[in-house]
């Protein structure tokens, strides 16, 4: 039997601080005398009361967990978080279905971006605070997990990245939870520093601080229907790829950085390896851009800088409709989804790290092929890493692109397009946020798709978000029996 | 120093052959009185002329070749073919330019089945021969090559498949012979059997054979250009699905079926995978297109069962215009593709095994993150594989998905559209044959693209069909120093 008092004690603890976060929209709606505010305060009065509740009945004495009840706690705890959290939406003004409350919380937390509300610009403010705060929280809470629980776990080779060598919980916590201190610290200082800066080069403190906290975490939600089109500001945008780029890199480093050790920062080949695939892309798509639509070739460069970062690092912003720029500009954007940034960041997608484990392997295999009795050690960061990370790294590589396949099926079975189904297939399970083609893509809505299919891109969102493996493992049948 | 001799041997003996096959068009022309004859003739003189004197001046001593050898041998004899087959096709009445010609001799010899020739059924008989004839010869090739050569050079897990525990070529060489041999005579026999039922079953004499021809190979070339619909006859259908599957499935099964031992092919756990895909997805495209489309549900299921598995075995023959059916079908179109037939057949793709060795590894990956200290074997028809072979696999799974996404990149860059650019990537790469979308679909034709563009698919055919590795070997510079 799994004792699940833990599980539900851990949950009650994050709804109780979802709910603290909840009375920020109620202040926000209190502040511009909006009637939402009671929405609000009813919802972070409910789930107070239930994370209470939970707190409170399963308090126990056990100090570490099982590895079977961490995976069932983060697969719940994010579900959990979602349910409630589109508690206020569904209620809001804006009188969403459940369905579509239900998805845009999920592509809050998970910092997707992908969006079924029509109308940003008029909404309420509460609305809007909460879905940056939710992405906001979600961006902090995937960064303490990929340091604190992924590793543990051994998730598609984030082993790679455990701070320490020895997994026995009791012993690695009081060092994790200073790093995750340390981490959510720094994270409050970027968002601060960004949101002065947004509000410097001339948006309101509201969108500042609102678009802050949606850059930090690659998450993508903007307060208006156009985007970061509305704002027109090259400062704002440079701005904003500046801290996408920051909120794609390995938060632990950024620790040693201030710590007086920028050096690990700097040589780092991930951190190397993902600059140099965005700037080339970001080259390439100019280039073509500037080509084939006859644009000067310094405005290609500002829209294609802003709008493959944007999407490359998962964030989802554009600052214009890149869906109209043929056919090679919607090849890099989707294939771009896959990549995501470092392992560590607040970015989704197969992760730089696992496509520099999968080059290197197969450069090996090409080198064992001509060498069949030598032996090729595979490389990581310098350092030759053992044949179960290999292992690990390449079936998380197959699983992402099988369940790829099978959610975009799914969404073609419901009726969507080949090219909806296919981008909103990627841009789910890479937490990007817009699709490409006219229905969801950059100037399009994914209000416009059937409910059933918001159910399943919530799903992919959620397997995305966990590194698959997380969610997957449940689905086992020996995982619940011993 | 790399001794040529050997090589260039080889592709004088190849070049030989190709020169005898291709009297079979002089003879075609010249009994339907067309002046192409000469083209052939001509051609096949100088084929003759270039393959005699390679043998001529590289005979040596030499018994053995070395693994160096052999990859420069697989990949540059297979180009050497296509160069020359291309020739009669480019001085034909047809007035071909080379590209073109180039392309579809290539698509021939890959088994690809792409067409650049508008009005087939017009054709001269010479060239519609001329074409099967390719496909044929490119079909058995691999077979034998997938028997005799990959396993040796253990590309991407067809280690699997060694017909001998021992790899000292001396000794395995009079049995791989006998292997060949018996495959040869089998896959005639096939080959008749089909030309003589499609015929009774209404056929021309001629189009029984060039069908037969591209059928046992799974290559998809046709002689007229609503493809296999213009017979709009049931038998036909019903024939060619049975044939395209027997082209699917390991030929050296049937030769230990020929020899008394049938249990072998039906406990074959490719073969049961690969009969159970092709089944599902038959099933849920005909329930698909039968809803979507107000069809009945038998007709729909005579339109998927034969278009469905024309894809999924990578023939590429068509029935119907498929890619109207909506968005479904053209995913499940799209995915299947990938998934190709068995190995050791003419089909190409991924191939089922890889799928097999795949999925019981990420199994393993999932059962050991339960239980941490666990060993847990990875197990290909119900023996365990070593490691060696998994990594092999998966990165092969990892270089088709990045080599199909460069070269779907690659073809957006040369001005096709997304989806034209993306399936047309698949469909080389797949050795498929037709790709989706207006252009180059099923009721497209691949004229319609820009030259550069050809040149980049007929590469992404050689790739899919050498297993990539074979070719991509030769691009590491290591390769070339000793």
């Amino acid at each position: 039997m799994i004792d699940y008092r833990p599980v539900l004690f851990v949950i009650g603890i994050l709804l109780t601080t979802l709910a603290v976060a909840m009375s920020a929209p109620v202040i926000a709606d209190l502040a511009t005398d909006h009637a939402d505010w009671q929405v609000f305060a009813t919802a972070c009065g409910l789930t107070l009361f239930v994370g209470g509740i939970l707190i409170l009945t399963n308090r126990s004495p056990m100090r570490e967990i099982s590895i079977r009840q961490a995976f069932i706690l983060t697969t719940a705890s994010w579900l959990v978080l979602t349910a409630f959290a589109a508690l206020p939406l569904a209620y809001s003004s804006l009188e969403m279905t459940y369905t579509d409350a239900f998805f845009e919380a999920m592509s809050g937390i998970t910092t997707t971006g992908s969006t079924v509300i029509f109308g940003l610009d008029n909404a309420p403010s509460g609305v809007l605070l909460w879905r940056a705060l939710l992405q906001w929280l979600g961006g902090v809470g995937i960064i303490v997990m990929a340091v604190a629980i992924l590793p543990l776990l051994r998730i598609g080779g984030m082993q790679l990245f455990r701070t320490e060598s020895s997994d026995t919980s009791a012993k690695v916590m009081p060092r994790v939870a200073q790093i995750a201190s340390g981490i959510a610290v720094l994270y409050l200082v970027l968002s601060m520093v960004l949101a002065t800066s947004l509000w410097a080069a001339g948006m309101s403190g509201f969108d500042a601080v609102a678009h802050a906290m949606t850059t930090i975490a690659t998450g993508g939600f903007s307060t208006h229907d156009a985007s970061i089109g509305y704002f027109n500001n090259g400062t704002v945008e440079a701005l904003i790829i500046t801290f996408m780029l920051i909120g794609s890199l390995p938060f632990v480093l950024y620790l040693h950085a201030v710590r007086g050790n920028p050096g690990q920062l700097t040589r780092d080949t991930q951190v190397r390896w993902f600059l140099a695939i965005a700037l080339l892309a970001v080259l390439l798509v100019a280039v073509w851009h500037a080509a084939d639509n006859e644009v000067g070739f310094l405005t290609a460069l500002r829209l294609a800088g802003f709008n493959v970062i944007s999407i490359m690092t998962g964030t989802g912003y554009s600052s214009t409709d890149y869906g109209v720029w043929g056919g090679f500009a919607m090849g890099v954007f989707f294939f771009v989804m896959f990549i995501g940034g470092c392992a560590g960041s607040t970015t989704c997608g197969i992760k730089v790290f696992r496509f520099q484990v999968l080059y290197a392997t197969a450069i090996a295999q090409i080198r064992h092929l001509m060498q069949p009795h030598g032996v090729f050690p595979v490389h990581y960061n310098h350092e030759p890493i053992p044949g179960e990370i290999t292992q690990s790294v390449m079936s998380f590589f197959f699983l992402f692109a099988t369940t790829f396949a099978v959610l975009a099926m799914t969404l073609g079975f419901l009726g969507l397009d080949f090219i909806t189904a296919v981008s909103a297939a990627a841009t789910a399970i890479c937490n990007v946020g817009p699709a490409l083609g006219d229905i969801a893509g950059p100037a399009g809505n994914f209000a416009n798709l059937p409910d059933s299919a918001k159910w399943v891109l919530s799903a992919g969102m959620l397997l995305g978000r966990l590194e698959l493996f997380t969610v997957l493992v449940l689905f086992i049948p020996s995982f619940w029996r011993r």
